[in-house]
């Protein structure tokens, strides 16, 4: 103990002026460091600054000879009104097409103004940081990690309230427990809160989500907080209480089975349309399309049924509000939150089905006119 | 109508060949934009990495002479172990510290690795996105906001459930109704999450939050997750089943308060720490201090006395669950989660104080070394 201390003290007297050296020499590096990094710093910026004027220039003077090479009627925004010929039209059409692909998804995307500065949901729960990356590696990642995220939670979806409902026949004797269904409820509104989050994020990096996605779970947000307030027990006559938590249970499954075949469908449609040059990989779904049209027919019509079942447990809770069985307000509120999300979505879907076969009616007359 | 169409298009076909010309240039400013904005950023990611390696060699470097200018002893990490000149070491460790500050604070600092690299509470929200801001301005106005966050909510804290309180008295016959107990309780969760998410988002920009208050903002959230599934009303005697819902209130207005003077005690010591170069400005609260020291008598006693009534609601809780008025769980669960939250309360304000005293007594000895 004694040796290893006479050690320590000679080779700490020993290293003395060592040690001012080594500690000049590490000062010296902080300040040359400070200076470069500050340097990297404002060149950085300059030279950003520039790219993001340049690349919002080119923006707007391909936005001025689009809309000058078609005047869009809103009717048949596929006929162009100038009289040049339809060729060169294509021609120039596809140019521009091409050139602004390359704008938003090559890699001076990341200097273009997002779409919406991050917006006013994330700016309440994050404050004012910014969430854009301009490393596209870390852009796709957010993306695929998203992609992940939807299928783990699509198996969720189908297996918690298919679970719930099992053990309800089985164990429970048709009557639900409060906790597990409002452990159900909080999962609902931690996934939702999440989701909205990450969609917010993802358009922010520049993909194309449509707004009423978002819109949706933020509508789903607010029914699953206000589900948790709902008390679920109701010893005497359970089974007539209950009809709305196992109507919406049921509705959940159902929307699992969707969530999974939407997810398979869109990653397909997302693989074909980036190798065809058609779409950015930061592209979540919708808008036009190509190729993989065979699941759609089958995607389409379970889309419709969800829907129609999604109105239907509303009405249903609506009506049990208004006969009196359960005459909570949290009852009348989902419901009529159900209904309205069920209109929004079968708007939103016919509209997205429209642009397709807009777009397809103008492929194919092109190609007519091509063979001419 | 008609000369217009004429119009329209006569300066069309005049303007076929600029249109097409034009477009030609857009493609071609595009296609260079695309090039230089792929040049910048290789160039940038290589200056980057080049910074990022530079900076934590010195930063362990730096690590290295301080662990051997100062070999702490547990108990006195003060007293230097080694035999140099006592002031030799002391304007060495003065020279580290400066470099130290300048290395986290300065430019280099986003070059630094983010103590936690996101954690795992932002990835489950947010995904795999980076929130560490390299610009020094978006990280103080993250910072601004979050403390202005704090003084709105503080604010908020202290009216909300003032008003239940007064209403409840004067309006409501001394019992509280369900609806705005849970809107109250609905604003906690929101409130608890976004806080956790900027606290989270400020120690990845380099502030120095203690992690308890971090996990304390988890507990806060589990909490009013929890009491928005419990049910409030109890027509019979609900001067006593409230009970537990009075205290919480009565408690958070207490919290108010304190929120309010914490806030204001922070913000100047703060700025005064800033001012004598001890603190980063992303600096949250605690650790060492100096200076407005008249406040922290004000402080302390206010603090101890809230979390002893946290303990105190806490066992009420508890006890309203044993004895079987309130027989539910969440009655039971919020009670531990109380307790538990005065109880790290407690130690951490505890702690932060001794910190606070050991560096006084260390400056107070280097200072009579002086002197000497």
């Amino acid at each position: 103990m004694g040796e290893a201390k006479r050690n320590s003290s000679s080779s700490s007297s020993n290293s003395d002026g060592d040690i001012q050296a080594q500690v000049a020499k590490a000062v010296e590096g902080v300040k040359e460091l400070q200076d470069s990094a500050a340097s990297f710093i404002s060149t950085t910026s300059t030279e950003e600054q520039a790219l993001r004027q340049r690349s919002q220039s080119l923006d707007s003077s391909i936005r001025g000879l689009r809309s000058q090479l078609y005047s869009c009627s809103p009717a048949r925004p596929w006929i162009p009104t100038s009289f040049m010929d339809p060729l060169i039209t294509l021609f120039l059409e596809e140019d521009l097409q091409r050139a602004t692909c390359v704008l938003a998804d090559g890699d001076a995307a990341s200097f273009l103004p997002g779409k919406a500065q991050g917006g006013r949901f994330l700016r309440m729960f994050l404050g004012p940081i910014t969430v854009r990356s301009s490393s596209k590696d870390i852009q796709l990642k957010v993306k695929e990690e998203y992609n992940a995220y939807r299928d783990r939670t699509a198996l969720l979806f189908l297996l918690f309230p298919a679970t719930l409902l099992i053990l309800r026949s089985w164990l429970w004797d048709g009557c639900l427990p409060t906790f597990p269904v409002q452990a159900y409820q909080a999962w609902l509104l931690f996934l939702y809160t999440g989701l909205a989050l990450r969609e917010n994020i993802l358009r922010v990096n520049g993909s194309d989500i449509r707004p009423w996605w978002i819109y949706h779970h933020y509508c789903a947000m607010f029914m699953a907080l206000v589900s948790l307030t709902w008390e679920i027990k109701g010893q005497p006559d359970c089974s007539q209480k209950q009809r709305g938590v196992q109507l919406f249970l049921q509705w959940a499954m159902m929307q699992g089975v969707a969530m999974l075949l939407q997810n398979r469908y869109q990653r397909q449609r997302l693989y074909t349309r980036i190798a065809l040059g058609k779409a950015k990989r930061m592209d979540v779904v919708w808008g036009e399309t190509a190729g993989v049209d065979g699941q759609l027919w089958l995607l389409c019509p379970i889309l419709f049924i969800l829907q129609g079942f999604e109105a239907y447990v509303g009405l249903q809770l609506l009506k049990t509000a208004l006969v009196g069985v359960a005459s909570e307000w949290q009852v009348s509120f989902c419901g009529v939150l159900l209904v309205l999300m069920a209109v929004g979505n079968f708007v939103n879907t016919v509209q997205t089905l429209m642009v397709k076969s807009r777009f397809k009616a103008k492929m194919k007359r092109s190609k007519s006119k091509q063979d001419l």
